[in-house]
């Protein structure tokens, strides 16, 4: 950029003008097309880093628009998490539930696992049916599904039941496809490196 | 899983148990290999939703670990942000710092852009040369790089001079290769389907 002559450089400018102008018509009419105001069905997967994390970014953003937000954490627990640490300093905002005990390779006890999956959904069902909660963060809750600890058509019956108005963010690898099927935004979280495979544990902070 | 006989059931939660125990045999073995504690630097790219919410996920972590965070939003500003508004919450936990005006396809202004651009990395900047700042993230810091309003080699100088132990979270689609290839963590955020492109609008809580 520093070698241009001054002409080559308003012609930078008066190029990069025009396309931008170009780009926010197209950008302004879809946002005039897509006014539909609703709760949406998120869900996050693939085997990528993010897919908790941006649920947890979810919360926040929530939170800064004043909306209560109820968390469902699905398979984790053994370790103390950042997110949960966090979160219920606002208890009166955030209600935040556990299922503990850990991964499923923890336990390694397929029936004490899926009837804590049974506890834990209980009480996503009653996030579910309450208005007032802006935000339901089902967390881990896809690994759940694989492991078919619930049952997926049970699951999306009580998800598509909910308050019109109520966001929904589930997470976790290997998502059902009938739940992205149901769902309304869908991303998959692609690894393109990770620093575990170069001998970084997972540390406070980032992953936990 | 309801009409197994008990032996079947038996059967079933066997192999589950079996098929657990190999799981967690490779996983400890590939924690006990990964035991390297040094601060990451992640990148979030792609077209898929997540990207920045990841980001102040992992700022969430951060801070229910005693961290302190320093984030500079590249780009956006115009509308203010729920992550905006909650984060700036705890002024003595996060510092936050918002370059203004808007995307780029509101400006038009390819040498404004670039001057605000400027002003944010020297922002970022002190944030890298601050050990006290576990985390750092530089919210869509790869669209001013895409538009080569900030020089991308200048900008990974300043990212590898940082504290040993500070973590960067870097988002934005188009991450330039050369940032890819410094990176410590990088993940693409693939779009499976957008709410928005069935005419869902953008809302509070999930997108802003």
């Amino acid at each position: 950029m520093h070698d241009l002559t001054p002409e080559q450089t308003a012609a930078l400018n008066e190029r990069h003008r025009e396309r931008m102008a170009r780009k926010k018509a197209m950008i302004d009419a879809r946002i005039a097309a897509a006014d539909k105001q609703v709760g949406i069905l998120i869900v996050n997967t693939g085997n990528g880093k993010g897919k908790s994390s941006s649920a947890f970014g979810m919360a926040a953003r929530a939170l800064g628009h004043g909306m209560k937000v109820g968390v469902v954490q699905f398979i984790k627990g053994a370790i103390k998490t950042g997110e949960e640490a966090f979160l219920r300093r606002f208890p009166d905002e955030v209600s935040f539930h556990v299922m503990g005990e850990g991964y499923t390779w923890e336990t390694q006890n397929r029936e004490r696992d899926a009837a804590k999956a049974a506890l834990a959904w209980e009480q996503a069902r009653r996030f579910l049916q309450d208005p007032a909660i802006g935000l339901v963060v089902l967390d881990e809750l896809n690994i759940a599904l694989k492991y078919h600890y619930l049952d997926v058509h049970a699951v999306i019956a009580d998800l598509l039941d909910r308050p019109i108005m109520q966001h929904v963010v589930v997470t976790g690898r290997a998502a059902p496809p009938e739940l992205v099927a149901v769902a309304d935004t869908v991303t998959e979280m692609k690894v393109v490196k990770h620093a575990f495979a170069a001998g970084i544990a997972a540390q406070a902070g980032t992953e936990w």
